[in-house]
């Protein structure tokens, strides 16, 4: 088995892009990419997307954007896990790269969300949730999520306050960020006063529905001097995935991710770590639950300790675990397949010092998780920075 | 890079079956591959599909699947490319283990198409299409292939009658096969008579709509004589996959099958082959014009010439290449992201000598194709029985 190094990353800014296609945000964010990595050809491009079909009325998408990007002859696939695509996506890449089976492959996340009604959105999210069991009784993930985080404030005694500082670090980190579709500061007081959606859960606790598409340039790690711009080479050091029940109710306790320890745990041993070795974590906050949840089951914090990680300062830019260091899924953006990639993309930016007023002191492990469902797949990788 | 085996092969019948759902064909065909290769769990599982959320109401697919059959904690996702997806399921599948990232791996195919009105699946089967530039425009998969067959018919003089020994071929072969959707033999009179559906395509040009779920078992080749029970082997000789245009008028040269070119000939190159060495083909008999544009660009016919190999009997189970042996998408069926998983079956199938009446005299070294699209996503895999 080969190492991989990511050696060239691209992006478009997340937002409400009514005009640019699909296929023209895929585009942007691949030639960037390649243009990172200083190449012109590729032998695979695999793509994390999970509404394509449903909101744009385009399946084949992974063909579709190599033929745009006039690659034809390469291999070319999309790969689905509901949000989690865009981890899963980078996880096939790794396989063709580490197998042999490809030198120079690209990994896409692309979503176009906006060009729909915001209810046909909704349902098209909902087909990540089973269809039986959920979905046809009316749930929608922001249903599940104010349950969980319901069930968690109950369990552990925890005021709706307690999960501010999730939203606060995030959309002040944004502000860092040229690509993230919000820019403003929120305080912990407007957060209490954020419109209820699903109570608990208010506007300030979800991340916004948006678009974007971001890749990444996979090459066999020692080949990787040959490419890129004389950058910090960045090593996939762990790459892990598991899965959990797709039904919330099908879980014996609901409140530990279960998928999240796994792959989390996983991860570790691939890289030889331990928890304290992560220097900064690019979690997956589409709910400020999910924050916290994520945290517990990897091995950050205690059960029902999560948000004392808030409380503290210690998820901030100058924390002991600074967390969504570009505004995370709620002030970056959610776009859903393609969030996995942004959440890789920003490690490699930190990792090569290139990450701008959020920079961080000191950023040599990076790790990702990105979360499909309600934490039914879920996507760990740990990037190191090459000395 | 680890030489992969396929160990386990397991099926349900092809046809409508409104009995069963999405999850439980492709639980039934997974089961049926565990216990053919006697294992109890897995470490990933990669599922070919390209229609569960137009048609079923449901994306992360994978992960339900590995819910429904009580795997949770493995690894799960989605592979789409439209009408290949199965088989570049099965490319994922073999990088997963010939890089080492994984032992144990599931491949399966699953298509539920019979329970949505027939405009539905239509318009469900349009997605492999560009949106922009051809579904826009009204055309279905009928059309563009109706168009190609026009085409080859006057670019080479050839009367639709020669494309005969296609279906009827196919039709004699699912005969012989349980799994097969028809178990009827059509004549070349009846052919020609069939009710015409987009000239000069008639019902028997084209594969049916229909239900299905296949699976393989995967493993590294040294270790494969620990799984099954016993049957003949089978090598991943060859893996390769290769895009064209999503748009087939965006092609110089719509007659060429350019990807199909491009991906079997990569794959006698890995596997060391060329054609005249493959014992028999599995081929992606969508329309019968696919096959004759299939069998040319692979290099078993000159340009213009394909017909000649069903005219000659080469392709019938006695022939010199036998295609379609178990009934090919005509007969057999077609659930479009479960198709590439049933070609690879099939062809182990003869390969372990289990093709019951349609057993082949000489089958060691098979070919299978699946094509997405018209045309735009081809993956071919050389199989080969070990001795």
């Amino acid at each position: 088995m080969r190492d991989v190094a990511i050696v060239g990353i691209g992006q478009t800014p997340v937002g409400e892009l009514w005009d640019k296609s699909l296929r023209q945000l895929g585009h942007d964010a691949i030639r960037a990419a390649m243009a990172d990595a200083g190449i012109e050809q590729a032998d695979a491009l695999f793509v994390g997307n999970m509404l394509s079909g449903e909101l744009a009325g385009q399946e084949h998408l992974a063909a579709l954007l190599a033929d745009f990007l006039g690659m034809r002859g390469i291999e070319a696939a999309k790969i689905e896990a509901a949000c989690a695509s865009g981890a899963a996506a980078l996880r096939v890449g790794t396989m063709a790269v580490a197998s042999g089976m490809a030198d120079v492959v690209i990994v896409a996340g692309v979503e176009k969300m906006t060009d729909t009604l915001p209810a046909e959105t909704t349902a098209g999210l909902a087909l990540a949730a089973d269809q039986e069991y959920e979905v046809a009784e009316g749930a929608t993930f922001l249903a599940l999520n104010a349950m969980l985080m319901r069930r968690y404030m109950h369990e552990y005694d925890i005021p709706h306050s307690a999960f501010a500082p999730f939203p606060v670090n995030a959309h002040h980190n944004a502000r860092g960020n040229p690509n993230a579709m919000f820019h403003m500061d929120i305080s912990p007081a407007r957060y209490e006063k954020a419109p209820v959606v699903a109570p608990p859960i208010n506007v300030m606790d979800s991340s916004p529905i948006c678009d974007g598409a971001a890749a990444l340039v996979l090459v066999p790690a020692r080949r990787a001097a040959e490419f890129g711009s004389g950058k910090r080479i960045v090593r996939i050091a762990a790459s892990a995935s598991a899965v959990d029940t797709l039904a919330v109710h099908d879980r014996g306790d609901p409140l530990f991710l279960e998928a999240a320890y796994l792959s989390s745990h996983k991860a570790y041993a691939l890289a030889g770590v331990t928890p304290a070795d992560i220097d900064f974590f690019e979690l997956h906050d589409a709910f400020s639950i999910m924050s916290v949840l994520s945290l517990e089951a990897c091995g950050f914090a205690q059960r029902g300790r999560g948000v004392d990680l808030g409380e503290s300062g210690a998820i901030t830019l100058s924390g002991r675990l600074p967390i969504t260091t570009l505004g995370g899924l709620k002030a970056r953006g959610h776009p859903v397949g393609a969030t996995g990639v942004y959440q890789a993309l920003e490690v490699v930016q930190q990792l090569r010092g290139d990450a701008g007023p959020n920079q961080l002191a000191h950023a040599h492990i990076g790790m990702a998780q990105n979360i499909g469902g309600s934490g039914a797949t879920i996507v760990t990788h740990i990037l190191i920075g090459e000395d």
